[in-house]
């Protein structure tokens, strides 16, 4: 008979459990296994709260075993080290991400791409090599190989670094492969929650114009004087999308609800990427003409009223002509997830320098009830992050 | 009172129009300008029926203006040229393609881009900086910018070398952009029609592994033993589907119908690429999750029956297990369009070098209409051309 959770394991751990689609957390007793030759074991400080946390504790994927501890984005401090670990001592801050197991003989392993390995192994709800289920960051103990573990360097505050893990990378890492960090290119950013704001913070750090997009127009201000985007276009309005079109180098996506992706593809320059990193789960209307070849109309107005115009988007507006038209081509639209275990470690160091971290809103573990409720409705600015070291205790 | 299509230019040129949108052609007189500075004048010997032509006659874009004279994969011999012109003499074997003028000040332009220049003119169909309207190429004589013209090499056929300069250029280019182009790459190409067969080609010269993917199962002798293409899939069969998931570098879809992505999308490899180089009329249905992460089972059974798996596509196949499964990820579906002058002449070049040309069936130019029926039903082996040179006479 399989053991208990409690008793798998050797190391009495404790953490915040879901136990059925109701997605409700409470406390819940397991175990870790002990340091083994590689592993490095840490006490959770902090453990930041991604919407795929939402998913998984409601059964919304389909793929949950309970109970499930959530938690990807988890930072701490090295209590423990294994006898073959190289780049990790007591006492170091680490963090780990969504992933904790890969199967390090794959091409995707051998290119430093553990996240498209068909046997990486998610850090919670997942079989583990043992055959023992992964448990998550919501818990006051991790262990973790040390190649799954990355330094958290000494000047990015643990806190509102926690969500770089997989909020951070999620972005980092399509900009990157994308071409999307060459200073001066235009890049437009769908969607301004928890991956929407530290990829604005990201393309700005990498020298790029951000415009946000979005369905809401009260996120503008927010968008332009505290985030530092460039410009602001409501997805809505279909005057200031129009003016905007055959703009924009590239497109980070961040949105996981149904919408349409036209308007989107519009606002590419010839060459440009639109990049998804939300998964809508019913499929999107894929336009394949404006992939090929997009004819647009630029009209151009005197001022006032104000106009933005194709033509001379950096100028103040003069009378060229009542419409003209332009034309893009060659287009993409990709996809992208997380990262690998060494552009992650590149993201937090890039973060570090640059002083980017999440906005966030640091939260007592009892208080985690209620903050999945507010994220069901986008009621946070912008992610939340549960001060483990300070309010998880075995008594409450 | 803007002159009629026979007086607007000096030079009386026959060619063959259609009136209304039936599609009829029939003959029809008009003109064309003389031989500008910079112009080349040739008398066209072979000139190609696109399937595009076949929409533009019926008005299926409804952009089309009447009457209009098709055709953009003409080929002839100059018989005068230009005081300006640099690179062709009377003699010279030559053709023009789908466009005839661009601005020559823009990004595109300047990039050797001039397909996606929004100033671009097709050759028939649009209007040029004079004003006067575009006639394509089923007719007795051509001209055309300079800058606008490629030269045929003397060893490749006029006529099985007209249709490369649509169909050839739609699929050589993305086979370059998208990076399709290493040797041992293995490349999938969707549909074996006008573009399908010479994608085969070209991939193929480039080295390229190559799978046709088709509805139709009798085409597998066609395309194996005819094109030389290495392997062959029948996209409605869901077992070979399947047991080739995950093993291409990208994909050539050639398709104008309403067809789904998702199982294309599956046969790719991590950083895949699907490119679209048909466009269905209405959106198509994009699976989003599969272009960040795509997941799927690979069944692996003893021979018989004739097995091939993902994980030992090249091997005798011996029981691995019943089931395992693969993961690929960071997918792209993108879109792609002619090509740029610079790109055509080195397609045509490069056809030359490798001996490449389009399967054709040559017809006289009263056939046209016929052809035209019979391109509506996929009835040719791969592209009709017609011989304008011994057929199209003004007494016809």
């Amino acid at each position: 008979m399989a053991k208990s959770p409690e008793q798998e394991h050797p190391v009495k751990t404790f953490g915040w459990a879901a136990r059925d689609s109701s997605g409700v957390l409470s406390p819940f007793k397991f175990s870790r296994r002990a340091t083994g030759d590689k592993d490095v074991t840490f006490r959770v400080l902090y453990c930041g709260i991604c919407h795929s946390d939402l998913h998984m504790i409601k059964n919304e994927w389909g793929s949950t075993t309970y109970p499930v501890v959530p938690g990807h984005e988890i930072v701490g401090v090295v209590t423990e080290v294994g006898s073959k670990v190289q780049n990790f001592k007591v006492g170091d801050k680490v963090g780990v991400g969504c992933m904790v197991g890969s199967c390090n003989s794959c091409d995707s392993c051998a290119n430093d791409l553990e996240n498209y390995c068909p046997k990486m192994v998610l850090t919670y709800g997942a079989k583990y090599y043992d055959g023992t289920t992964t448990y998550g960051g919501y818990s006051d103990l991790m262990v973790a190989d040390e190649h799954f573990v990355v330094r958290i360097p000494e000047n990015l505050p643990l806190d509102a670094g926690a969500p770089l893990l997989c909020a951070g990378i999620t972005v980092y890492s399509p900009l990157r492969y994308y071409g999307l960090d060459k200073p001066g290119m235009q890049v437009g950013v769908v969607g301004l929650g928890g991956l929407g704001h530290v990829a604005v913070k990201f393309a700005k750090a990498m020298g790029v114009k951000v415009t946000v997009i979005s369905t809401s127009p009260n996120k503008k201000e927010e968008a332009l004087k505290h985030l530092g985007a460039d410009s602001f276009l409501v997805s809505k309005e279909q005057d200031q999308m129009q003016a905007a079109q055959g703009t924009l180098d590239g497109i980070i996506d961040t949105v996981s609800a149904n919408h349409p992706l036209l308007p989107l593809i519009g606002l590419l320059k010839t060459h440009g990427k639109l990049v998804m990193v939300g998964a809508p789960e019913k499929p999107l209307e894929l336009p394949v003409f404006p992939l090929l070849m997009d004819r647009f109309n630029i009209v151009i107005r005197w001022q006032p009223p104000v106009v933005v115009s194709y033509a001379f988007p950096q100028r103040d507006c003069v009378l060229i002509s009542t419409m003209d038209y332009g034309m893009t081509g060659r287009k993409i639209v990709g996809g992208s997830i997380i990262g690998g275990m060494k552009e992650t470690q590149e993201m937090i160091d890039f973060a570090a320098k640059h002083n980017i971290t999440a906005d966030i809103e640091v939260i007592p573990m009892d208080y985690v009830n209620t903050a999945t409720e507010r994220l069901v409705k986008a009621d946070v600015r912008y992610r939340f992050v549960i001060d483990i070291g300070n309010t998880l205790n075995s008594s409450n």
